[in-house]
């Protein structure tokens, strides 16, 4: 089975992936807000249908959330098994009015690097997902086979702390065994060089509320003599980082690593450019612990980030009113030991150690994953390395990666399967931010770079 | 002209009074949200209507924002010349979920203290407003008519910092000369003794904006390099009072003098229940500066208070985003001679000496009033005092208030006139708050106060 003619078919079948790929975009598939239960589960539908068209048996999965979608096709014997990962659900929309289009009617515009599709979820992860679904979707018209057995997972709540996926995957570890994952929901390096993780940061994430007094107050009756809940809630947030950047809670820092010195080298060597990277969003500065590189603060250090407050009066005008509660919505990216049981009781009891006596603190979130290493000498990290390479140019890099993708533990955790993630997104693609975007050259050479791998799969068996 | 046929008058009269005042609390009349402004004009229509009805020459007078009510009605020759000032407009009413009946279709209910109205500005300013209104009603339709001059002036712009007033004075000074201004926007002392103002706190706002960078970040791909602004805005605002309860803010004490020796004494003789106060609010420890009474922190001590704050994903469920501002809403009480332009600029020079290199901080509110002192040795205090304690049966005490009526200051600085300030809220009337309420005993008595009043000026001339 050649490899080229299925680049070949992929290159003229571009205009129908991209409109497949704008169907999937029209579906509001918000897992976080429960109004869009119903396009989630349309958009699972909506891929199992997808997947059954090119001769997967695919089928829609119920969670006590919001579905699976898992697919499976078998290959030669004794062909090595693969389990391909990515995430039909999205982040929400808001703010609309920053928004050059309807978020959910993908339109196709010329962005800096060339045509683009702009839609939530064109890069985190529906477009991402359709360059693996692509490059199976061409070895099948080319070859009628693929090279390799391929069971798809599709999940429906990863913008929303997956609270179904574990469960899933003990209920279904026997059907979604594999040699090993695949993942397709980062990036290109600096938005150019391939790249392959190495390490992920986890996340643990937090909502409190801090209660005052019984009820809202006027501050002309009050004001000076109540404990006002906003007032707590900035102070105690306000103390999370020291002057140097550095978190202050107690324990934060216990079983983070040192950066390996190979590792550290490495990432020297990416030229990493600071300035441009900042500069693309208004910074000048890193913000993380003053004697750690802008690349350690992103991929191998811990953070605490407050990603949402709100209390009291916020609309348009002036209310003189003292609140009864204050909320704040606060995450943790975790590395190396650091567990997120761990760091969520150190994070509560530091908050409440800070209370006054008159305010008391509620908690309202579950959940949380630790960070995870690869095995980057499974022999895949070597065929993807190279496919990589030849589709894009220059070699692929190992990096690090900032973001969470708890999937990758739980597969090792509950599969015992390791993970190789790579992913074709750009930095400036404005995922979770509006006028999100996927260039059309990334999901073009994305789908070529996986059809490259399958190819040296079947290399490899022949 | 005789007193007593006018009580007795307003004991029959009250039905129609209630009910009169039950169609005034219909009208949305919210100042501080521009979808409200037909409303206010409106309340406005009503109240200048309901004066021509027993013989005031009123009319609505437009401004730039909401309109002026101001009306006129002669005395006999010689006799003094009052002007009563009240506000038409109210507060917003969110968080709507926590009202038990339509805040804007008046409910008689049954409350701690006997039958009460509950609605929106039921006790803040509408109710308050009316029980002068109803007196002078009594008065015309007893003796056809009043024993003083009386200038009605209602504005509708006092929840939203008043930016009309000032010019509207200032253009009309002399049509609105009079001898007294007479303000009924203030409360029973602990919610059962008559009271008169004898000083009243000042009040700046301030909204802030905090940016960092140019557009909502992902937390994955920068969480820990990138200046997070709510992380700022919690910093600073965590900063603004020390752990004694003392705002930290250069210069903010300035011109806050001592309280007299025998105001104090007077303030210790009212045996101010502290913990009934804070209690029913849920509330045990006072919050402010840990050498002063809570009497002192309520009336004579300067505050700053946190009255809204906002920033990222405020919604369901989570979204890990940093983003490219926050945002709050912080209000200063002041007393004294503090100046609001100079509080406002050593806030705003405070703030910016805290901001890190890639933040920068905008601030939208202008508009401040100092506190004021009244002028308890003019003639009308001893009337006033003494028509109190007959209506109520107790002695009226003077006392401070923690609120801030700006109004008094600019009768003073602009009109050259003194204030006296009596009112009939109860400290439960939830202003400000859901299921804002006054008491029915409040209005009949607040009605029959005024009655005396006047009665008392047809004395002093007789």
């Amino acid at each position: 089975m050649q490899t080229s003619p299925v680049l070949a078919h992929i290159d003229a079948d571009l205009p129908n992936a991209i409109s497949r790929l704008q169907d999937l975009l029209r579906i509001r598939s918000i897992s976080t807000d429960p109004a869009f239960k119903a396009e989630c589960l349309h958009a699972a539908e909506w891929l199992a249908r997808d997947l059954g068209s090119f001769g997967i048996t695919a089928s829609v999965r119920p969670t006590p959330g919001h579905p699976m979608v898992v697919g499976h096709v078998a290959g030669p014997k004794g062909a090595p098994h693969v389990l391909f990962y990515g995430h039909y659900d999205v982040q929400p929309v808001d703010p609309l009015d920053l928004w050059q289009s309807d978020p959910f009617d993908p339109a196709i515009t010329e962005g800096p690097h060339g045509p683009t599709i702009q839609a939530r979820g064109a890069s985190d992860d529906k477009g991402q997902l359709m360059t693996f679904v692509e490059a199976t979707r061409a070895w099948q018209a080319v070859h009628g086979a693929l090279p390799c057995s391929i069971t798809f997972l599709f999940e429906g709540e990863e913008e929303s702390s997956s609270p179904s996926l574990v469960p899933f995957l003990q209920d279904n570890a026997a059907e979604l065994q594999a040699d090993l994952a695949l993942i397709c929901d980062t990036g290109l390096f600096q938005s150019k060089t391939p790249a392959i993780m190495t390490m992920l940061r986890g996340m643990m994430p937090e909502e409190l509320t801090i209660h005052g007094p019984s009820r809202d107050l006027h501050s002309g009756m009050y004001g000076g003599v109540a404990m006002n809940p906003i007032r707590v809630l900035s102070k105690i947030l306000g103390n999370m980082h020291d002057d140097q950047g550095r978190i202050t809670i107690p324990h934060f820092y216990d079983g983070v690593p040192d950066l390996p010195a190979q590792i550290a080298a490495d990432w020297q060597a990416l030229n990493f450019d600071t300035a441009t990277f900042l500069g693309d969003v208004g910074l000048s500065q890193p913000a993380g612990e003053a004697d750690r590189t802008a690349l350690e603060m992103i991929w191998s250090r811990p953070t605490a980030e407050i990603n949402g407050i709100w209390g009291g009066y916020t609309g348009a005008g002036f209310k003189t009113v003292l609140p009864a509660q204050a909320h704040a919505k606060v995450s943790f990216r975790l590395v190396g030991q650091q567990d997120p049981e761990a760091i969520r009781a150190h994070f509560r009891a530091w908050v409440q150690a800070q209370l006054p006596k008159d305010c008391r603190a509620e908690f309202h979130l579950k959940g949380g994953a630790s960070g995870s290493l690869m095995a980057t000498d499974h022999p895949i990290f070597a065929h993807t390395r190279d496919a990589l390479g030849e589709e894009w140019g220059e070699p692929a890099a190992f990096v690090g990666c900032g973001g969470s993708i708890p999937i990758a533990g739980h597969f090792k955790e509950i599969l015992g399967m390791d993970a190789l993630l790579t992913g074709f997104a750009r930095d400036d693609d404005n995922i979770h931010s509006p006028n999100e975007k996927y260039d059309i050259e990334c999901f073009h050479k994305g789908i070529r770079s996986w059809a490259r791998l399958l190819g040296k799969l079947a290399q490899a068996q022949a």
